[in-house]
């Protein structure tokens, strides 16, 4: 695969985004975190999000448009985006926030009206290097995605969720759909002819399926935790579409515009029993965690986010591999744009 | 099975739970929520909690202690439980909580250095009664359940999570191991005979079994979602573990004495866009969801906790349906304890 340098990938989508009306400052932010999200591996919500952002500006996206704080209380707010780039809304819904934990131990932002995040991770690990534990909600109005118990229409979209606190050793980030799948792992397996373990997407007769391709089709996938705990998935993906009704987006509702939501709860740990403690107890709790004996082929038990962190580690030092497609459609972009191409490096 | 009026059951157990050293008003709070989690037709999490206090008195449980705020800020709280009965602090927590909340917009409360609770849901149906969001961790410092991602060996308790918010047709409430299973599930299962329909338990020596038997011969469990989405479930448990330690507990330590934390967060959903929207919006979400074509012998699309409800409604009409050998050991400690037995109606 090509490979790129990391600060070389940030510039040139931080040039592209800006081609696209943001400030230098926040195609900036935007960029290294679309980079950083790239770097872990993820191309499903890497740099692909300047792609999607490249089709969207000046229809869904308004890039000159600048969140703002529309209600608040001492431990909430609620940001509305105006359309604007998501990731503008998430830098002011963090920094509320965090200020907010800080004071009141816990806080929570709700943000509406704007669009696609990308990977949910990235943004929390600043969070959690300022020792701060942050839970990120992630909800799209419009997307036709998984089914409720019971049912074979889809009526959530994927509705992600991302959980981050502080340990000893560094962060702990997971980050995951509340359905099965998440589109950008659905849509990798349709690409790569890959099928799903199990029969998780009903196709339009109410058909199981283990195939991919089902879901271009028309058709819904289940919950996460199908087939045993299908009812997990479906509670968690509720609790998503509740935060977002309360925030003032819209629920699920193909009839709606597309509109993402996000929900953000920021707690400062120390505001219980304090920082020594949870040091201490959080680090005997890894290594008791890491001391399981291993299964077959396995070398590590690991806490999510230790690979991404790693593979973001390599990725700066040795260059970040890209998906030829993706490289192909980036500088496509940058022709367009006026931005000078991405070199890889081999 | 032995039907007993829901009112029978409950003085009977507010009579049993002040023989272990409630005070009227304590025991009376305990035995509702117990009896409602039983009339909801969960037997693992309802009256047989009075069973498991009538073993752990003057052991695990001070019956005498009262919860205390260790640790506050604006939003949050900390209580140490003293060894007390855990619905007790649970019941301060909550208080605390939906104070903090209305004024703050959120607020999250931890407890420590508590019992077994029972079932979660029925704590949290007065708070979305009231018109608040809430989330409920609750863990155990001391059971080998639930073990990491490529680990064989139990490193977690089931550490469930409660979810539950208001909808004009009633509360959504829904209640859930982070594990594949809570251990009531695994051991009613092993009582019946039946099995898992996947192979989601090691024994011992690493090797994968769908007998819950094996868990009582110091086997293990796969997290919740395996087998296709274990990481969620090993994620989620994670957070419940972090929690924990953030709230001065004890995360999973076999070598500890047995406590049980919790971790409560409650949201005023009208701190954000108001509770118009937030009624409007969710009742033609609710409709939007209920309207999916049903799979085959499904009747309706539910929402968490409407069978929990209509079995609670129907159960304080018609009697609650208590499992004969729960009957018994219940009628076994009354006459120990010095209470009358407890009759059923037929």
């Amino acid at each position: 695969m090509p490979t790129v340098a990391f600060d070389e990938l940030t510039d040139f989508l931080a040039a592209v985004l800006e081609k696209l009306g943001a400030s230098a400052d926040d195609a900036r932010y935007m960029a290294r975190t679309a980079a950083t999200t790239e770097a872990a591996g993820v191309s499903t919500h890497g740099a692909v999000l300047v792609a999607a952002y490249d089709g969207q500006v000046g229809k869904g996206i308004d890039p000159s448009a600048r969140p703002a704080v529309v209600s608040e209380r001492p431990g909430t707010a609620l940001i509305d985006a105006s359309r604007g780039f998501a990731p503008m809304a998430m830098r002011m819904a963090i920094k509320l926030a965090t200020a907010k934990a800080r004071a009141n131990g816990v806080a929570m932002v709700g943000v509406r009206n704007t669009c696609w995040l990308g990977g949910l991770g990235a943004y929390l690990l600043p969070v959690v290097e300022d020792g701060l534990m942050a839970m990120l909600w992630a909800q799209s109005s419009q997307c036709k995605d998984s089914v409720p118990v019971g049912g074979i229409d889809a009526r959530f979209s994927t509705n992600p969720v991302a959980l981050a606190f502080p340990t000893p050793s560094g962060p702990v980030v997971a980050d995951f759909s509340t359905a099965i799948f998440s589109m950008g792992k659905v849509n990798l397996m349709a690409r790569r002819g890959a099928k799903a373990a199990a029969p998780v997407f009903f196709d339009t007769t109410g058909r199981l399926s283990d195939d991919p391709a089902t879901m271009s089709d028309g058709g819904a996938m289940l919950m996460a935790g199908a087939p045993l705990n299908e009812h997990k998935g479906y509670a968690l993906s509720l609790w998503c579409e509740a935060l977002t009704v309360m925030g003032g987006g819209s629920a699920n509702n193909p009839d709606a515009e597309q509109r993402q939501s996000f929900n953000l709860t920021v707690i400062d740990p120390t505001a219980f029993a304090g920082a020594d403690y949870y040091r201490q107890e959080m680090e005997r709790f890894v290594a008791h965690v890491k001391s399981s004996r291993r299964r077959p082929g396995v070398d590590e038990i690991r806490l999510p986010g230790e690979r991404f962190l790693a593979q973001v580690a390599q990725a700066r030092a040795e260059g970040v591999q890209l998906r030829p497609d993706l490289l192909d459609k980036l500088n496509e972009i940058a022709g367009r744009r006026g931005v000078a191409p991405l070199k890889p490096l081999r």
